[in-house]
Formats: structure tokens, C-alpha cells, sequence
């Protein structure tokens, strides 16, 4: 059993503290004007004067491996964009998979992300990925027949026995089911992956009124808004989690607050694709709804970085609200961490004794944190996210001095995969 | 006479070259597949096979020492806002000036911008701090009598010493002058002003157009837009650097197109005051406007990171346009480098011979510029500031591997002024 004491960290709220790491867990925060005591004996003591402890930020909506597709069509019509992303997507396999999540994770760590949500192609790749990185993440599934019946029969197989596997992970890895959409899914396979989440006592993940257009066809299809179709499907409760949400209506709102249902903002990629800008977070967590935030796959919105979607999502709550105070920064945070990592059910997101030790210590000796009047504001608006100097996942360092373990050849090797998927492609 | 090679180094434009600094200058750009000759005799060979060299960024809009202010009064109402800022601004004095304007530079280096256009006070103390940090830039001198006669006939006089001091200046910094905004300015002062700066040959720099409010105003007050007002007194002309111009009339963008004014984008600034954020970027453009961009200061936007800031201009003009194709990156980039320059009459932006030697070295070695498929959509949407490796202003290396001579002074100068000024403001 490893220990690791953080010593006279910074906190967020300013405390100064010592944090004491028990194996996976944080065993203790004690106030650092008090000894140490038994704490100094720890294995590692890492002084953390110029370092403020932030909660590790939990990416709540992503496509991990789309990192090779980064850059890809710019410039195109949505059309052409999607023609050619395809073409991509068509041949990517295992390998590429694996080099592409690792350097996904790589990015996340390099901007204090511990955890994230992954929705995509070959998840006992992505899970190695993982594994090997030293992070966490809830690896869903994806169910996507397309309208072939077939294809989605052959998913049902291959989803059992990816859950035949799983009990095989580490706890930092955890299974969930992803139904793609439901203009991607037909109704039967949604319901066997409610089902079958259930049963798991898994989580499901799914995108859900993501644009104007997906939410009117919906209307003109069922006589219904997504939501109220997933709803009257009977596949919205505390484990669902709606990626994006950005067209939703009133009863919409109340139905997902009523359901304790979560909702992942993905600022970034809406802007990108121009899907849409007016994210009714107020509402939303008036109504109950754990909103969380994410940065969608890098082929629409280009990066992993949780810390700037914080900024951006608070600058568009400020300007289509027409009020500065519209997001305050508190539930901000809590919106990266608590939020995301409470969606993901896990026990992290918060500095405090007995929460897992998922933590990012930021160098506060950066010159977009200085002064030091007010650290949230400055870590949200004004540092980038080089400010993050050391991460720890499950009370291990997985990034210390900004240096992570095997960075060059995860650069190296996804620059290689991704290159050999434009070649296909073309 | 010093020199310096760039070898092997990457173009935006994916060309692979030799970069010849001579003195101040680009003395050539050749392609690396032909022999370096001469140029290997440079007295420094940088081995750029890892970088792409990106025209140094020029910051069109600041008020540099605000950096002293980051994170003040976050939360509150606009006016408690104001009123804590003003009550802060009132205890300035040349050495807070000084520090401050430091630390915004420091940033600035970081986010590789080599040269910007301020409007604030003490500018002998700016000028200070700019000869020191070794960049460049525009220092306009404010003229804001608040219509106070004896506070604009003294500002006249200290004006006119100033324009006798700055011919001891070096050619890296030039005197402009501010009418701060014609809500501040008596319409003597602003003639007054106008008249100088002709006299002078210098850059007249004024806020104009930010709020729907300042518009409306001016409406009510003199029977037309804010444009029109600055172009009946004839002060609109190819010297004319309006920031933020957000709430333009079609015939006030044929005015200043026609007068071949420039425009600067402060888009962050914009966002986070809830100033709006419908910039009509394709309309200015098309009317023969110099539009440019800047960060504004940092007590409204938190950061000088002007990189940063080319992303959320694109971001927004997707978002409110409704087109993911809104925003040509290569526009983008000229608006960030060669038009910042030109409004600010200087030979920079572009990396050709004859041109100022103001160059960022980004690594290419960094996760978010990985893989290369397209540079600018990566630096521009996925990087962070920090692929910025190593800065050249003036032919000088004033960053190398990130590190900028007497750094953790400034931090350390900076944190203690800003804490001098917070504890008199109370």
C-alpha cells in the first residue's frame, strides 16, 4: 500500500493543507499550521507551497480515438467533412484504436483530466489504453445498427461479451452501454441496451438533441422530442447520460430533472459544428439535472481540454444570457469534477477524506495565475492549461513535472496510425 | 551585427526552409533542400526541424498593466465591478506600471505575440518595460478629461512632453495617441487629439462602438453612431485604430472601409462582459477594413493570449453566423499577424525577406499538434499557448525553451504591486 503526502497544498478555496493519500483514496486533509505527525512517513512527500490541489476533471462525453482525425477536412462542407471522416472511420482497427485513445489520455492528463467517458469503436483496445496510462474512464459500448438488423444483432453478441470481459478490469475501467442516437438505432436495439444496461447495472450513454434539425425530425418521425422518446421508452433514470442537450424544451428539462438523469455540455464542439450556442444550464440545474461538461472527439471540436471548455462554456453563458454573472464559477468546477465523476459513479471529483485520490496539482507560479486574487477565476479564464503540473489518478502519479511516461512514442505512433488511416482513406 | 539561422523550419504552409535573421530583418528565406552556404555561418544555428516558425502574433488592443487587476471582483454587478477597478486604478503609480506591464509581456512572449498596441497610463513606465522584455509596441498616450477642462488642458501638456521624450525611444517602441472614447473626451480634446497625432504621424487609437448602449448614446446625443461622429470631426483616416467596433452600422463599415481604418476584435473581452459577440468580421473584411485582434485588458478579459483569442473569434463567428465554414483559417491568421502590423505601421506579420525578424518557434513535439495533418486548424482549435517553444522579436531571442530572462522576478514584483494596490483601494 503506497502512501503520498501532498504537503501544504493550496486548495481552491484557499485553505492550505496537507492531503494525505492512502492507496487508491484520500485518507486525510488536515490543516498544514498542524504537525503532520504519522502523515510525514508517507512514501512520497511532495511540497506543494507553490501548488494549488484541484479535483482531477472528469471529461464527460468524448470519442477518445478521434484524435486521429484531428485537422481532418477543415474547411469542408458539413457533407464532405462527414464523407470523409467516414472514410476514415471505415478502417480503423485495433491498433490505431489503441494509439489513438493513449494519446487522447495523454492530452487529458497534460490538463488535469483523470477521467472521462468514451463512446466508440473497439472498447477492449480503448480499455488497454487506459490500463496502461494509469487513468480512468467508463468505456460505453456503442450501439449503432443503422437500420440493419443484422448489424445490430451482431452488436447484442459482441456487447456481452465485451461485459464477459470486463469483469476482468481493473476498477479504474467500467463498462457502460452507448446507444448511439436514436435516429442511428432502431427501437428494439434501444430497448435491448436499456435492458441490458439494467441488467449490467451499467450506465447509458447517448447523444440526444444535439441540433435543431435532429430534435424536428424527431417531431416529425414520433410526434415527439428525443428526450420524451427515450423517456417514453422507459430508458431515462439516474443512469442515463445525455451527451450535448442542446435543443431541449421546457418538459424536456423537467423530465430528465425528474429522472436525476445527467446531461453533458460540450461548448467546444456545438461552436465548431455550429450546432448551437444556447445551453439552458440555469434551467437545467434548477430542474434537478446533473449537468456535466465535455469535450466531444477531436474531430469536431480538435482538443481533450476540459479546463478551456470551462471557459468557454462560462463566456457563452455570459454573452447569449446578456449577464456576466450568469455562471459562477463554483458550480463551474463542480460541473468538470463532482458533476461528471457523480454521472460516471464514481466516488472522486472532490478534495476530502475518503474520496478517490484523483487530483491535479497546478503550479501556481505561472504567470497567468499571478496575482493570485482569485485562483478559480484565474485557472478558468485567464492560465491555459500548462498551468497543470503533476496529476494523480487512483493515488498514483501519472504525470509529474509535466512529464509523462512513454509521451514520445505515443506521439510518434498515432502520428504513424493516423497517417496510415488518411492514406486508406483515400 | 548578429545573425541567426532557423534551420529546416516549418511553415504554416507546410514548406520545410532556412530562415536568415540578419540584424533586425528576415535577410532571406530559402528552401532546406537547397545547401544553407553563407547562412550556416550564422553566430546561432537553430535546429528547427521540430518547429513550425509562425509570424510573430501582435496584440491590436491591451491596457497591459491591467494585468495587476486579473480576477478582481469576479461575481459582482457591473458597477461594483467598475467601481472596485476605478477605486484600484486610482492608486497606480510608475511602479505598479511598471510591473504590471511586465507580466502582461511575460504572457505575451509565452503566447508568442511579439508586439502590441496599448492605452493606458504612465506610458514612459510602459516604455520601460518594453524595452526591457525586448519586444515591440504601439504606446498611445490617453487622452480622458471626462469633461474636465483643466484635467484635458494638462493632458495636452503631458502629452506633447512625452512626444518630445520618445525620440529617445529605441525602434521598437512608437508613441500613439488615445482618445479613450467619445463618451470621455470632450470633442476639443478629441480635435485636439486628432490634430496632434497628424502632426505627430502618429496611430490614433480609441475605443469605439463596444456597447449597444455607448451607440445608443450617442444617438440620443449628437443624432449618430459613434463612427460618425469620430469621421464628421475627421479624425477617421488610415491611422484610425477603432477596438472593438461590435455594434457597427452597415454605413458606419463603408465609412471606416472607405477611410481604410483598422478595426480590433476583442472577442474575449466582449464575451465576458456580455458586450455582444455578432462581430461582423465578413462585412469589414469585405468593405476594405484592416481588421485586427486583440486580448483587451486583463481586468475585463484574464489573459494576453491572443492565440487563444483567434480561436474563440472563430468559435463565435461560427456560432452566430450559423456556418461551420465562417472563419478562413488563413484570414484568421493574417488578422492575428500581418494586419495587427499594419495597423500599427510596422513591416512584420509575414515570414519573407525584409521583414522584421518577429518570429514563434512552435513544437511540433506537442500532444495537440499531433498528428500534423493541418498546422493551423491545430495551433489555431487544439493547442494550447504553450506549443510556443521560443520567441524572436527584432531579430533578438527573447524566449528560449519556454524560458524568458527574469521571470519569476516579474511574477514575484507583479503579485507584491498587485496586492500594494488592493489593500489602498479598501
Amino acid at each position: 500500500m503506497s502512501t503520498i503526502l501532498l504537503s501544504n497544498a493550496r486548495l481552491v478555496d484557499g485553505r492550505r493543507v496537507n492531503i494525505f493519500i492512502r492507496d487508491k483514496f484520500i485518507g486525510a486533509v488536515a490543516p498544514a499550521s498542524e504537525p503532520a505527525g504519522a502523515m510525514s512517513l508517507a512514501d512520497r512527500v511532495i511540497d506543494c507551497s507553490n501548488f494549488c490541489a484541484v479535483p482531477g476533471l472528469v471529461n464527460a462525453h468524448t470519442h477518445a480515438a478521434m484524435t486521429l482525425m484531428r485537422g481532418v477536412g477543415k474547411g469542408l462542407s458539413l457533407q464532405s467533412w462527414l464523407n470523409m471522416i467516414w472514410g476514415i472511420e471505415a478502417n480503423l482497427d485495433p491498433e490505431s484504436i489503441y494509439w489513438g485513445s493513449k494519446l487522447a489520455i495523454l492530452e487529458m492528463i497534460k490538463c488535469g483530466t483523470t477521467c472521462f467517458n468514451d463512446m466508440y469503436w473497439y472498447v477492449p483496445q480503448v480499455r488497454e489504453a487506459v490500463e496502461d496510462m494509469g487513468t480512468r474512464a467508463l468505456l460505453n459500448y456503442v450501439v449503432l445498427d443503422g437500420g440493419d438488423a443484422a448489424r445490430g444483432l451482431a452488436q447484442r453478441d459482441e456487447c456481452l461479451k465485451v461485459a464477459e470481459m470486463s469483469r476482468g478490469w481493473s476498477d479504474r475501467v467500467t463498462l457502460g452501454i452507448a446507444i448511439h442516437a436514436d435516429y442511428t438505432v432502431n427501437e428494439d436495439n434501444m430497448l435491448w441496451a436499456g435492458r441490458t444496461a439494467r441488467e449490467l447495472g451499467a450506465k447509458l450513454h447517448v447523444h440526444i438533441s444535439e441540433t435543431e434539425h435532429e430534435v424536428n425530425d424527431d417531431i416529425a418521425k414520433y410526434g415527439k422530442t428525443p428526450v420524451r422518446h427515450f423517456d417514453d421508452l422507459g430508458l431515462i433514470d439516474s443512469n442515463f447520460i445525455g451527451a450535448h442537450g442542446l435543443w431541449l424544451t421546457d418538459e424536456d428539462i423537467e423530465i430528465l430533472g425528474s429522472r436525476g438523469a445527467s446531461v453533458v455540455h460540450n461548448i467546444n464542439s456545438n461552436l465548431m459544428l455550429s450546432s448551437g450556442y444556447r445551453f439552458k444550464y440555469n434551467e437545467l440545474r434548477d430542474a434537478g439535472v446533473n449537468v456535466c461538461i465535455g469535450t466531444d472527439g477531436c474531430a469536431s471540436s480538435d482538443n481533450q481540454d476540459v479546463r478551456e471548455s470551462m471557459k468557454t462554456m462560462a463566456l457563452l453563458q455570459h454573452a447569449w444570457r446578456n449577464d456576466p454573472q450568469a455562471m459562477p464559477l463554483g458550480e463551474l468546477l463542480d460541473v468538470a469534477t463532482v458533476n461528471g465523476a457523480r454521472a460516471l459513479g464514481i466516488n472522486a471529483g472532490r478534495i476530502e477524506e475518503g474520496a478517490l485520490a484523483d487530483i491535479a496539482l497546478v503550479n501556481m507560479r505561472t504567470p497567468e495565475l499571478v496575482p493570485d486574487i482569485d485562483f478559480l477565476s484565474n485557472f478558468v479564464f485567464a492560465a491555459n492549461s500548462s498551468c497543470v503540473d503533476t496529476v494523480i489518478c487512483n493515488g498514483r502519479i501519472v504525470m509529474e513535472g509535466r512529464k509523462v511516461a512513454g509521451e514520445d512514442e505515443i506521439l510518434a505512433k498515432a502520428e504513424e496510425q493516423a497517417w496510415k488511416l488518411m492514406k486508406k482513406a483515400k
